[in-house]
């Protein structure tokens, strides 16, 4: 398995590795994504994790400071958590200035720029520090041309932000690797770029050459390549569902596999709004999807069953199966229904 | 009538007056609409046109060179033409280096930023000239919170790119004002920046922010207030559909008017894709208005009838509102058609 071929995308950077993954001081578990992203998908790199008081929030990893970190071979700290504006919060200052001390480089997906910060840019200049943000676009991108590309392409779309896009990608990049296919994994925000290595931050491009950027993630390749693209955001989102037609345009994907968490009722910090259905956004989604890929399909749906246990999880995905009549999967679970999502994917 | 009120909206600059403006080389009127819209909204602040050799399009302004208009007072040179991905022609470094040589400031809405040309930026330098890109957004935009806001919203949309959303809107908001009632024209676009003085951007805002930049744009007014909000590109375009739906979203407009150039068959600069009926268009744009505001509903439709000849133009107007049965008008010729849609978009 490819994850990444990385002549083709514009890395962001090298990463310098291990991490140690920082949680803030974050008390919901839909803000440290990247954090447990890293620990499922990166592990082998991660040594270890820290917080500030009040933080209630766990990757289950060993906690140690940044000075036990770098005596373990850490070389940078990673916030692993965001928020709504993606701004590096004061109370995390000391935290962060620690890690610089202590011979950590620090890296960030966050809206704001690290050495922005002018605590931060004094104390790793002195250090010899780097300060990476991942967040940052490469400067080529064009406006996207709609030209269809050659090879095949599967887009996660959600009926939210912070459910599985990511997660369901790359766990399908997986399984396509088994079956001996030819396959990458494009990353699209800056979890999947660190465990990646490379892709493009998509929430941070310039509104206008949104598809373009997507277009130029996933290029021309041979006829039987599959292209497995991490989605952003929502159609159905307030405040992001234009980074999703712009991924979805640009991306022009064969396949999408519909992201579900079926305990949210209401979307990750807008209240006032209700979770679509799964049949509503699969219907969006192929509707919006069509102007570019006519021939656009849904495979079948990933379903979070993080928050269920095991028994009722299983109840819930047969039922979903009977009701959609597409397959229905968590691939967090791997099991048989995973299985049968992949060959839909494949078919 | 306020044209806007400066205080709501950040103010891209204030920007030398009268205008020499500038068409470059070229061959394809649409992509001189900031000229044109210039030369209709603006007029009296216009002085002159000036292009290169190779150009075929006029604003039907007097020819001046920069140093003709110069001394008939002209202050700036304004880029009244755009291109596929905003750059700034090496063809036309010659003409604008004589607009600094002739001292004339140069103002662009161009995506590339005047300064970047070493050319332009040494000769501003020597000459005490002004490069004022007015495609700089505002620094403090933030994500859009989808919360319901106080006073009235019109946007126009579009089947495509540059067939006439500005006029429309520019046209309707003067003649809300004409009814005596309190309005406001919002701008979104580099043309419009220019007319009303102050705006946003839109295609230059990053796509995370792109409909919190529209919620801002158009503030908590009072009840009876309407801001009428410049539209942009269109859902269907394969290139900028991502910013037409956060510019949607963000503008939660109350009524919508649907601007289509009947003589177009496909989308401008992207030829591969067929202009999508109108039908489809208000369908599209309620189905995903309705997201950030319920009551959304389509007052009429906007027809671009330039091309055609006066009663040519009267009869199709009067064929597609027996079809359609909504108004539909052609702003420029500002008839009696015109008068029922603004009625329909106040009722």
């Amino acid at each position: 398995m490819t994850m990444n071929r990385a002549q083709d995308v514009p890395v962001a950077t090298t990463l310098p590795q291990p991490y140690l993954l920082f949680l803030g001081d974050t008390t919901e578990a839909a803000f440290a994504k990247t954090a447990f992203g890293l620990r499922d998908w990166a592990g082998d790199r991660c040594i270890g994790e820290w917080s500030c008081a009040g933080a209630t929030v766990t990757t289950g990893l060993t906690r140690l400071t940044p000075k036990e970190a770098r005596a373990r071979g850490a070389r940078a700290l990673v916030i692993g958590v965001a928020n709504l504006g993606g701004v590096i919060s004061e109370s995390w200052m000391p935290s962060l200035i620690e890690a610089l001390e202590s011979g950590l480089d620090i890296i960030s997906g966050m809206h704001t720029k690290l050495g922005d910060a002018p605590a931060l840019k004094s104390v790793a200049e002195r250090r010899g520090r780097r300060l990476i943000d991942v967040r940052t676009p490469p400067p080529n991108i064009t406006i996207a041309s709609g030209r269809k590309r050659s090879g095949k392409r599967l887009l996660t779309v959600g009926t939210d932000c912070a459910l599985g896009k990511k997660y369901s990608a790359l766990a399908l990049a997986r399984a396509f690797a088994a079956r001996g296919i030819d396959v990458d994994f494009r990353a699209t925000g800056q979890t999947g770029i660190l465990i990646a290595g490379s892709g493009i931050p998509m929430d941070a491009v310039v509104a206008d050459f949104e598809a373009g950027a997507a277009e130029m993630l996933s290029p021309d390749s041979p006829a039987q390549h599959w292209d497995v693209i991490e989605g952003q955001g929502s159609l159905f989102h307030p405040a992001y569902a234009g980074v999703s037609l712009g991924l979805l345009h640009g991306s022009q994907p064969d396949v999408i596999v519909v992201c579900h968490e079926p305990n949210r009722t209401h979307m990750v910090g807008h209240s006032g709004y209700s979770v679509p259905s799964i049949e509503e956004t699969i219907e969006l989604n192929l509707i919006l999807g069509r102007r570019t890929n006519p021939a656009i399909r849904c495979a079948g749906i990933s379903l979070n069953t993080s928050l269920l246990e095991a028994g009722a999880a299983a109840d819930l995905l047969a039922r979903e199966y009977a009701r959609l009549g597409l397959p229905v999967a968590d691939p967090m679970r791997g099991d048989g229904e995973f299985e049968r999502l992949v060959d839909a994917c494949l078919a």
